[in-house]
C-alpha cells in the first residue's frame, strides 16, 4: 500500500531539523550541514553527488531505504529554494543542479503559482498552491501505488503530522546541539496524534529511529 | 575540581524528561517509568533496589558513572515528592523509603521551610528556600570537593542550565515518544548557553549523550 513517509530526516539532540538563518550559502541553516555527517559519508550519498567510495554500513542502509519505493515527493518551498514571495521568473530550479536526485515528480508547496519545471533524469517540479491535502492527492496519483516521501523542511512535516497523515518517519538524531532553528516536535503531542517509536538503531554519527502511526 | 553535573537523566525522543500527570502512583508521570527501561535492568540499579543480577554492559557503565564522585545532590521539590504548598508535617521523606539511594546530603528546592530529615545510610534531606544559587553553595560546601549532582526534575535542571551553571550532562534518550510533559530544551538555546555534545554511545534501550559547557 502506498505510504506517506518521512525518511532520512535529521534532527539535533535538541530537536531542530535545520539551523537558524537559512540562505543561499546555508541551505540547511547555520550548523545544519554538520547535522548530516552520518549521511554524507555513505556510498549512496557519494554516488548521488557523483563521487566514488563511501561507507556501506547501517548509515548507508538507512540512506538506501530512504529512496526505496518512492514514487513522488512533497517539499516545502524553503526546501526547494531561498526565494520568498512571488517567483520573479522560472530560473530558480532548486538547489540540486540540472539533474536533481529525485527522478520522479516532486510537488512543491507554495502560495505563488508557477509552471512546472521539467528537469533531467525524470524529476519534474510541480508547484501546488492549494494546500497540503491537494499536494498529497496529486503526489499519490503521480506515485502510482508507490510511496510519497515528504522531504521537508520541518514546517512541512509538521503540517502533515498535525493531521496524522504521515504513516512512517525515519529520523536520524545527530549527536550535536543546534540551539535554535525549526523544532520538529514543539507543541505537537505525538502520542495523541497516534505515533509510536518502533525501532532504534544507533551508529557513531546518528541514532536512527522509526516512528509509525498506530 | 568539583563539577555541577546532571547524570543518567532520561529523555524521550520528543524531549520530555517525565510524562504528564505526575502523582503518587506515577512519580515520573504517565509513561515515565518506561522511559527508564535502559536503567532498571542494570546490575547497579537492581543492587540499589535490593535485587540481584542485572546487566553489566554500557547501560550499567553509565549508571555506575552517574554515582561516581558525587558528594551532594540537588533536587527539585517535585522530584522529592508529590506534596505542593506548605508541608503539613515532616512525615513525607521522599519516594525512596528509610534508606534512600543518595547516602550524602541532598538539598531540596522548596518555597516552604522545613527542618532537615536525617535518613538511614548517610542521606540527609535539607530544604532550601532561598533559591538555586543558595542551594548550589550549600551543596558545594557539603560535597567537600566532590561533584554536586542535580537529580532533576526538568524544571530544576532548566533553571541551572539557563545560567550556564551545569558543567556536564549525561542524558539517556529512550526510543519512545511521550507526547507531552516537561520538555528539557524548549526555549533554551543550548549553543548560546555554551554547551556542546561531546560523546554519543548507543545501546538498544537508549542513546547516551554527554553534553559539556565550553
Amino acid at each position: 500500500m502506498s505510504k506517506l513517509r518521512v525518511a532520512a530526516f535529521t534532527l539535533s539532540i535538541d530537536g531542530f531539523g535545520a539551523g537558524p538563518d537559512q540562505d543561499l550559502k546555508n541551505p540547511l541553516g547555520i550548523g545544519g550541514e554538520a547535522l548530516h555527517k552520518w549521511m554524507v559519508g555513505t556510498r549512496t550519498f557519494r554516488n548521488m553527488v557523483g563521487e566514488k567510495g563511501g561507507t556501506t554500513d547501517t548509515d548507508d542502509g538507512f540512506t538506501v531505504r530512504s529512496f526505496e519505493n518512492v514514487g513522488a515527493w512533497i517539499l516545502g518551498r524553503n526546501m526547494f529554494g531561498p526565494i520568498r514571495g512571488e517567483w520573479p521568473d522560472g530560473s530558480w530550479k532548486g538547489w540540486w543542479g540540472d539533474n536533481p536526485p529525485y527522478h520522479v515528480p516532486v510537488f512543491v508547496l507554495t502560495h505563488h503559482e508557477r509552471e512546472p519545471s521539467v528537469m533531467e533524469g525524470g524529476t519534474t517540479f510541480h508547484f501546488v498552491t492549494d494546500g497540503i491535502h491537494s499536494a498529497l492527492e496529486k503526489a499519490r496519483a503521480a506515485a502510482d501505488g508507490k510511496d510519497v516521501r515528504v522531504g521537508g523542511g520541518v514546517a512541512t512535516i509538521r503540517q502533515y503530522l498535525q493531521e496524522s497523515l504521515i504513516d512512517e518517519l525515519h529520523l536520524a538524531i545527530s549527536p550535536m546541539l543546534l540551539g535554535s532553528g525549526e523544532n520538529l516536535f514543539a507543541g505537537l503531542d505525538m502520542l495523541k496524534l497516534g505515533y509510536r517509536c518502533t525501532e532504534q538503531v544507533a551508529t557513531p554519527d546518528a541514532t536512527h529511529v522509526i516512528i509509525k502511526r498506530d
